[in-house]
This record gives C-alpha cells, structure tokens and sequence, in this order.
C-alpha cells in the first residue's frame, strides 16, 4: 500500500470539501441563518486536516487497483463523517450516528433519511444534505480531473473502483477528457432541469435542491410530503429527469459524437426503457381504480417507477398502499436498478442482461452439449472476465443482503420493514415499505441498525468490492 | 428427441406407480374404509396407461441428456397426474387443482398442504400422502435400476437430471450398483427410524408415515399439530433422522466403504453441521426467554431448524410467533437448504461452499491480479464448469423466484405470506410465515396462483433445468 499517496488524496478530497460547505455558508449568509457558523468551523476543521496532508508530496506515485480502491473507499468514508458535523455543529441532529447515516445517504445518493419532517430545519441544512446528492452523484470523476496527473497516466485504477457497473468501455482514449466531458454533460443536464422547474413556477431554492437531488438519484425532499404537494408539470418534469439520470451516460456522449444511431443500439439503455414502460403500464392498470382518469394513474406510475428504478427515492404518492402487485412490482425495481454509468444504484441493468444472456447460452448448450458461443452485448463478445465478475458480484451481493437483514432483524422492526429497509440502502435507493416506506423515516431503528446501513449504502455505491478490501489483512501491506 | 424411448419409460413409470397404489389399496383393506376404491380404480387408469406404452419396445435406444432431461422431468408431471386420482376419486378434495397440488407437493418431498385439517382423512389416504414423499425422496434412482440397462451404458444422463446438486461424484463406477446402494441405504435408515419410534411408544401407522416423511424430507403430518403432541423423545429422534437425510448421501457411502476419515472430510458435510449448530445456538438464545429451561429451548430450535433446512417441514412449534431475527434465520435456512445427494432441497449447501470460495478467489485476485488459482473443494481443484452452473443455476433460481413472487402477488395474501409461500415451494419445504405458517396451509390460494406454485415444487425438486428444457422449442426436435 502506498499510504503517502492515499494520504495526499484524501488531503484533497478534505479541502474539495471545505470548497462545496462553502456554498451552505452561503447559503445560511442569504437567510440570515445562525446554522452558518456550523458550516464555518467546519469547513476550518476540514482544512485543518487536509491541508497538511497535502503539502508533503506523495514519496512514491506508483498507484495500482489496490490504491485506486482503498482511496476511493476511504475518501467516502472521509467525505462522510466531517460532512456530517454541521448537523452536529447546528443541532438539528445530537446523535453522531443520526448525522452519519445522514449524510452518507446523501453522499451515496441515496436519500434515506432520520428526520421526520424537514420542512422546519434551517436552508442552508436543507441546501447541504442534497448538494451532496449532487457530489456523490458523478462521484470521483471530479477528483480524476484533478488527480489523474498524480497517478501517471493509470487513472483506469481509480476510474475502476468509482465507475458504477460492470464495464465502463472507454469511451476517449483518455479518461481525464471522459472524465470532464461525462462531467460536462451532468453540469448541463442539472442546469436544463433548474431552468425547466423554474419555468414551471418553482422557487428558485426548490429547484435547486430537488435538481441535486434528481441529478445524483438521491431523493432527498425539502417538503414533507417529498414531491406530492408539486404541480402535475413539475412532477412530470422530474420524472423525466430521473430516468434521463438512470441512463447510461455513455448513450449522451454518444450522441453528443453524432453516433445517434450506434447510441440507439444499446440493449443496456434498450432494456431499461423496456423494464420501465412494461412496469408503468402494469402498474398504472393495477391502480387504475383510485384514480378519475386512466392518465393520473399512468403519471403516478411512472413517477413512481421513475423514482424507484433509477434509485432516486422521491415520492409522489405512498405506494405503500398500492395493490400487493404494484409493491412487488417496485420492490422488484430497487434491485434491478438503473444502467451502469449512470448516477444510480441497484444491481443495474446491465448485469442483467448478461444474466440473462448467460442462462439462454446455458440452456443451449445442454441441448447442443458441443456448440461453443461467447455471449454477445451490442455486437461485441462479452470477455469471460466481464461474465465472472457479475456473477462474484451477485453472490457477493445476496450474501451482503441476508447478513444485513439478520443483523437488522434484531430490531423487530417487521419482516417487510426490516427487508426493504436493507434493500432501500444497499441499492442507495431511500424509501422502502411500511415504517421506511415513503411517509416514514430510519429514526426508529438502533443506532446499530443504522450503522449497518449506513455500511450497505456505501457498499452499494461503491459496487461492494473496495469496502471489501478495506477489511482484508493483504490490503494494508506495504509492498 | 427419441420419442418411443421417452413414451416406454413414461409406460414403466405408470407401471410402478400402480405397484405403489396398492399400498394404498391394502390401508383401505386394513382399516375398512370405503376410499379404497379410489385407489384400485387409479390403478386401473394407470395400467391402463402404462402397460400399451410398455408393451411396445423402444426403436431406437439413443439417449442423449435432453431425453434424460425431458423423460424425468415428464416422470414428475405423469406420476403427479395420476397420482392425484385418489384424492379426486375419493372425494376428499373437489378441484383438480388442489389434489394436484397436494400430490406434487408429496412427490417433490415439499409437505405443502392444501388441507386445514388432515385428522378426519381417511387412513388409506393419508398413507398415500405420505409414501409420495418416500417415493420421490429418492427419486429416479429406483428408475435407473430398471430402466438403466435400456439406455446402454449412458445412464450418467438420468441420473444428472435427477442427482440433487451439482455434482455427483461417481460413487462406484457402475451408476447401477451405485443407486442401489444408495437405495439400501434409504431404505435401511427408514427402517431404522420406524424401529426407534415404534420403540418411543408410537403407533405403526404414525411410524410408518411420520418416517417416509423423514426420509423424502418432506413433511407431510398427519396431526393437525404437526408433530407438536408427540413426546420428546419421539421429537428428538424425528429432529436427528430429519438432519440424518440431509447429509450428502456420499458421506455414508463412504462409510460403508471404510473411508471413515474421507467421509468426515467432506467440507460440505462439515458446513452442513457448522450451520445447523450456529443456528440452533442462535436461535436457542433468542427464544431462550419463551421456556423454563434452556434445554426446552434448545430442542425446539434444533427440531424448527433441522426441519427447515434439510426441507422437511414438520414442526412442534409455530415459529410465526417467534422474534424477528430466529424468524429470518428459518427464513435464510430455507434457501440454503440441504446437502447435495441428500433427500432435501433448497439451493443446497454444496452450491453455498462453492460460492463462498469464488468470492474469496476473486478478492485475493482483485489484490493480486497475477495469482491464477483453481478454487478447491475436498482437496479437489473444482472445474470451471462446475462453477458455471453453479453461477447459471443461482441466477436461473432468482428469476424464477422473483417472477413466482410476482404472479403469486395478485392473490394480495400479504408479501410475506408471499414471500415465504414461494420460498417453501421452490425449496421444497412445506410451512411458510403468517397464512402459510406452520398452522396454516395453502387452500387460500387462487387456482392460478396454486399452478405457479406447484410449476415452482416440480423446478425446485429437479433442480430447475430440466423443466425449463420442458418449454424449449429445439427441446421438441426430432433428430
């Protein structure tokens, strides 16, 4: 391990943070918030240790997988527990595990929250919890442009362990340009959003949030009743958005290199759309009958399964009184989740059509125990090595899964509680059934409860594996 | 697809199935009950079936593994079919859906009921109920010794559609003389069992069908408690035989040969009694505050755990009323399931083993991506094919899975009801939680739901694969 290196970067990852607190002291400066003064002391308490650590230039630059993943693991890690002290600082939250789970939700994108009602906490609070949706959202590809010249030209390393999904072909030879332009195409989005709810009538300060919030799939709300006191427009808006975010953003930089037509080829973005529309029509026929007219049954639908898809976690109705049906048909999203190279969570399209690919080979071959076919994904064989690492993958995930639900069991929350509660922050979702569902909050579980799930959020944003490493004796050896 | 070959075994089947109605026949005979005629009159429409198919001799003796797939997988359905016939016949169940069920649900060893009280049932019936599980607790493997002399020499075929697991060593090189010891020693152990309870003070009729439920792993009762009224002893001596037939079958064979130290070796079978222990402790402690003494507790958890996961399903206590994390160990239990080459279901704890291994494999390669090593198990190198489908097989179970969730949702009973309902048929155990609980049973299902439900027990019981090959179209070839 090449801890001067890891220090250094996570020296930066401290004062990039102290960068974005500043615009929640701005924030508070614009209400005439006292809650600003947290932001201050603790944007200097950031700098107090990051500008230490990156004065000393790393002694050596070599920089492998194993880097690469133990310091974007640790960054999150780093990045979670000083973003969580205004909430400490400011009082709304007294417990360090309540401000924790907090803002690793936030960070993680996904949007589970402790309080029971957010209308009352103060702006610039409101503003930090989902800005850090957005920082989460593109996650390091911001510290690969600023770090990629350290690490000598194998920026893959760390690109590998931030990028969500299976396999992030190249899509520039070099990855810092896919890096700024992936960032680009995320900066342009989020503005197309703010400017399209404001023109629908939205507060200025609303806009914002809930953009952060759609861009990173995160999901915090600034109301109570997260999104439902919306116009239909506004609620159409980020519908759209949501899914547009659940993309693969290789699909925009595709178009954005007039391959239109190669982009439109993709049966990853292909799947997705499909997943979707077959669920919103299924669904809206399910509730058809609490509804006037067909049209509100299909727009709360696909809000819904907006939302749940791309792992974002804004509500605009309480499913949790759906038909059995539709709540299956929702808990069967928060694992599929959105593309891989996307700001959103889950298991992701993408490994299931590999999945899907790999049983209709198997089966094949049982009947012509001879024929030899690597499977096929837009065209191009899919390495064995692609194949092997979404099946550790799986395993790794549903073990992840169960020891996470038997160690929250212990609460008694409820079955179904206890299950969508594991689910919703694994797959950095946020809401889930019953007591977590959309009206509900984390705050009644135990403080080990909610450690274990503030775990499974980062393990799900970070695509379990570097977590992982982190507790492997071999990580830490210095080589 | 060697049509004439698949119809004479087809024939055969419907033979010995009438051999095993006799059974049935000679209860009613004993006990004086007018049901009989039921049996005989099944008989009939069995011969009448079988001998015609019999009569004429294969042409062709090719036999592929699509016909080993095809011919079991039909084997299951036809003797399923008829042997709903006395159900019907009889009148103690009206729809044909139901009795299918119920027959499926013996010949699958899986102990889900559609009655809400067996204790009014005629005897003749409730010994039928129970031998199906005896029946199909071993399978084809009876088959093979009369039908393995057809398929000249390449019986390897049936029996790897049939074999629980994924991989059955050869025990002997003759797979003849191998299921034929296996046979003994099934047979010998259900003697055993019968002895040890007869000598507890149970009744013969109790015995006998109490131990075919034992030995298929299936759990038919024959109280409307279960096997809650019975004494401790006979309790203690269920729990031991329970866990007995779900060791891999290789381990007493091994025995039998003098390989003592080879047999206690075997890594699964180690893993098998790691996980029953840590359960029961576990469990023993959770409930521990329900009993007066330790030791109470301590049997009960052992009874529910060795009932759940060798996928028996008899039970002395309602678990439903448990605290939430011993219920989610029952529920974990249920997917792990028993050992390969045992009676049971579930995934099976070989398949755990060899999933457990990929990960570590892949963390050490992730940190040492030069290190190139096979995984072991038994000190054998596991062959990439063996991995595979271990991988194909778990994705294939999840699919299934979560579609029988879905289709099973529109019942409304509840998602957990749901949940476990399929849980308990795809892995062949019987009781769920809540509706299908230990004290409840599977009437209140809608005739669809019922077919979803018994379509799951059949793929359970064969291992997936052959019934998917049922509903391929190149499956259906002529060659």
């Amino acid at each position: 391990m090449n801890y001067s290196l890891v220090f250094y970067i996570i020296g930066w990852v401290l004062n990039l943070e102290a960068a974005f607190m500043s615009l929640g002291c701005i924030t508070a400066l614009i209400y005439g918030e006292r809650a600003g003064w947290s932001f201050l002391l603790s944007i200097l308490l950031c700098l107090a240790i990051g500008l230490p650590l990156t004065l000393r230039k790393p002694s050596s630059r070599v920089f492998y997988l194993r880097e690469g993943f133990v310091s974007t693991a640790l960054s999150w890690v780093v990045l979670s527990c000083m973003g969580a002290l205004p909430f400490l600082f400011s009082g709304v939250l007294s417990n360090p595990v309540d401000a924790l789970f907090e803002t690793v939700s936030g960070f993680t994108t996904t949007g589970a929250s402790i309080f029971s009602e957010v209308e009352s906490l103060p702006r610039c609070i409101l503003f930090w919890r989902s800005f850090t949706h957005w920082i989460g959202g593109m996650g390091v590809l911001v510290f690969l442009l600023i770090l990629a010249p350290l690490s000598g030209g194998s920026h893959m390393n760390l690109m590998k362990a931030e990028s969500p999904g299976p396999s992030v072909s190249r899509l520039v030879p070099k990855v810092r340009s896919t890096a700024r332009i992936l960032y680009q195409i995320y900066i342009f989005m989020t503005v197309l959003e703010i400017v399209l709810l404001l023109a629908g009538g939205m507060p200025l300060f609303d806009s914002l949030t809930i953009s952060f919030g759609t861009a990173g799939t995160g999901g915090f709300g600034i109301r109570n009743d997260s999104m439902a006191g919306y116009s239909v427009y506004l609620q159409v808006v980020v519908t759209i958005f949501m899914i547009l975010f659940g993309v693969n953003f290789n699909f925009y930089f595709l178009i954005l290199m007039k391959k239109g037509r190669q982009a439109l080829q993709s049966e990853e973005v292909r799947a997705y759309f499909l997943i979707i529309l077959a669920s919103v029509l299924l669904i809206s026929v399910n509730i058809r009958g609490s509804f006037d007219h067909f049209w509100q049954a299909f727009q709360q639908a696909a809000f819904q399964v907006g939302s749940i898809i791309t792992t974002t976690g804004y509500a605009t109705a309480d499913f949790n009184l759906w038909p059995e049906f539709s709540r299956t048909i929702l808990v069967i999203l928060m694992f599929i989740g959105a593309c891989a190279g996307s700001t959103g969570g889950g298991i992701k399209v993408s490994r299931f059509v590999i999945m899907l690919k790999t049983v209709k080979k198997e089966l094949r071959q049982l009947l012509h125990p001879k024929s030899i076919k690597k499977i096929q994904i837009d065209g191009k064989a899919v390495e064995h090595e692609v194949v092997r690492s979404t099946n550790v993958f799986l395993i790794v995930y549903l073990l992840l899964f169960s020891f996470s639900i038997l160690l929250v069991a212990f609460d008694n929350a409820g079955m179904i509680t206890t299950f969508t509660a594991v689910a919703a922050t694994l797959n950095n979702i946020g809401p889930g059934l019953e007591l977590v569902g959309p009206l509900g909050n984390f705050s009644g579980f135990s403080n080990f409860s909610k450690l274990v799930l503030t775990f499974d959020m980062l393990a799900g944003r970070l695509e379990l594996f570097p977590l992982l490493l982190l507790f492997m004796r071999s990580t830490w050896k210095k080589f």
